[in-house]
């Protein structure tokens, strides 16, 4: 694997999701991989599974990983051409050209404006990485894809069916705040590749990006598009339409134990930190259903796969 | 060892500081004991010593530590039932439970918010962690207790003392600002589990939690109190009382050498970091008695000793 | 090598450059010489580089790293026979002795006031730091010096020079802020020990302090200072004469195309980040003549060579 920005930089997902099944099975096999070599993890957002989880990938493959939370340095600029007469100390060149130096591997996080819809869907901040760096990037969470989370949605998915081809459905659930489409987004290209039965629901006004919907069935009355599901998949965004929006805040989408029971026994999943009583009730995260926190520690395993892919091209 | 968030866990005191005072002696007698191991370190609070020395103590035992400062993340919420409609972004049941897929051991500091004594006396946050985690924790001090400090204390007057049973002071010294109750409850706990003569001593209104003082005798007079000591513990703590204020802070209680002329020739003692000059006197903490950068380089093979047993019991 | 704060802790700078090239042609190859032993990196003001570098450089030498950004802690209070009474929680002389118990080496950053010139260039906070400290300490810039960086510019200058005596220098260029002059001030103690014709360039008003200037001839005609150099370095400092002050941020100094035409093809240095199109055009820095890039590179290797100068003292 040259880079891991989204699905477009996997070759065969089937094998990939088979390799970080394998290394779930047994994480140091290997240690050996990426000894002397260094991932250095870039966080112009916070975040806590997938810093932790990319850690414990890169430690099992043997690798140095060095964390860097730009929020406690300066801003960089990312804007070619920039008078650079602001608050920004470092340009994206040099600080991209730099890391290359230190680092075999750049991870790097970084959230939607939800303002600028234009160059958030151009995924402006990890292009300019990507194009300055000389080493391979691994997107921890861009403004448009989550890509980390989708491959450990999927290999959740793989362990946990027990029919052939499940049927999932990502739903729309309410949230307090205006949330990135990155998830969803991701969701929807590792769906379409996966050997999955896929339906969106959600109300009107949430409709995601058309190039990543394509011909993915919406179904906008969440109960019928929950009849026969195996896994539902809950999960907030913003309005793209009119973007970064949020249009309702009602329960009347929150996923409940009542509407669980219109599905075929699903499991129910998440990407987290999920707010409880608000996207999800209490009564089905705290159900055997629930499969939140395996989906969790499954994102160990599909780091360390990507990584490990990485590495033996860069060898 | 199971856990380590109190001197109620732990099943022989006197073999816990033989174990660390062996550590000690040779620190890397054990770095085998936690390859592939992953200590998680969660700071909801500043830290320097106990962060530093707990990882120096993981290093020693060849574990992996990963540190999270929480300030620079989200914040959690640990209320359970609750509607999570406000600025915490993730339960400590997700948080728990996700963490004891990374980490092998949980380490947490959390402090007293002071205000809310009930809730500080039921230590609910670190109470919290430990029954939605599925992996041991270790108490980086919690909002009544800093069991990890006051096991490196009674290893100190181990080192130090030259009668079989020394006599102990606890003594209250003044303060700028108002502070957990934390240290001296646990230094209370393991001292009337240690070999010792103890003592505390402090001006009206101190008085500490009853559950923590037990027998332990309280002189109000200073002078009193300091005579024929071996030890002077000087610390400041906000009152229990009338909980969370701060009720005198003249200098009238700060430790002095003219203080420490009553005793014999006694250790000073202090958990660190210390107000020069406002609770001990720059005369004592440059003299030869005070024994506080000892005491601060022995957390490092108390959390050691009690990462060994706790190791030794997982695997 | 006994500690490393400037050039005068340095006994033979061409032998240290010599192992600095080495270590960059072979890395690993002291890789056993660190082992169980730790550095800890003492952030008082921000880093990118240098906290890279040296961690890349400890992790070469198989040191632990342990990284401490104090603008999370509490604040240190660095004054003898201070009451701290104050929102100064720990005296440098504790905080010093206990890293030392924690630590084989110590790596401090501080930045000046940029008001207290005398204070400032007494280098307080680092020399309090080694007063109190016990074990070797490494600046990584201090209020009036920056030699890791120096060291790596001399080993840039080494490996880009096709003269054997190439002509360099030193050039104040624009910026929004007010900056330190520890940058070219160790430039000038370093370039005072090479093998070099070195001249400053800057407009009146920047003089640099003559204890760092000594017989460094300045010119203030940045286009007679320019004619037949080999390497250009550029960089901002603030008024030492008007200690803090900056007198004058019009482009006329900025480093352009045309600038460097004046030159013998001169490279082009900058210790990193740099404000484009402020203080150095983009189609200078876009150009194969700029070498900002290996030069932030060499920063592992000069870090890593004193690393292992000092550690073969400790052992």
């Amino acid at each position: 694997m040259k880079q891991f920005t989204s699905i477009y930089d996997v070759s065969n997902l089937e094998q990939l999701v088979r390799e970080a099944r394998a290394l779930k099975a047994n994480p140091v096999q290997y240690e050996w991989l990426g000894k002397g070599k260094t991932l250095v993890l870039l966080f112009l957002n916070p975040s806590f599974r997938t810093r932790l989880s990319t850690q414990k990938a890169a430690q099992n493959l043997g690798m140095n990983c060095i964390v860097l939370d730009m929020a406690q340095g300066w801003q960089l600029e990312f804007e070619d051409g920039a008078v650079m007469n602001t608050d920004k100390a470092e340009h994206i060149k040099e600080a991209a050209a730099v890391l290359s130096q230190y680092a075999d591997i750049i991870g790097i996080r970084t959230f939607p404006s939800l303002i600028d819809k234009e160059k958030d869907y151009a995924d402006f901040v990890l292009h300019q990485l990507v194009k300055y760096a000389t080493v391979p990037i691994i997107s921890l969470e861009s403004a448009i894809r989550h890509p980390l989370q989708s491959l450990a949605d999927v290999m959740t998915i793989e362990e946990y069916k027990t029919v052939k081809r499940p049927k999932v459905v990502l739903s729309w659930a309410p949230h307090v705040r205006a949330l990135p489409q990155a998830v969803p987004n991701s969701f929807l290209e590792f769906m379409q590749a996966a050997p999955v039965d896929f339906v969106i629901t959600h109300p009107e006004g949430y409709e995601l990006a058309p190039e990543f919907v394509k011909h993915t069935p919406v179904e906008y009355n969440q109960q019928k598009a929950f009849e026969g599901a195996d896994f539902i998949y809950a999960k907030n965004w913003s309005s793209y339409t009119q973007y970064g929006s949020i249009l309702r805040q009602d329960e009347a989408w929150m996923i409940t134990n009542e509407k669980m029971a219109w599905t075929n026994h699903a499991k129910l999943m998440h990407c987290l930190p999920v707010r409880r009583n608000v996207v999800v009730a209490d009564e089905v995260l705290d159900s055997p259903n629930a499969i939140v926190v395996e989906q969790a520690n499954n994102r160990t395993f599909a780091a360390q796969a990507v990584l490990k892919q990485i590495l033996e091209r860069v060898m």
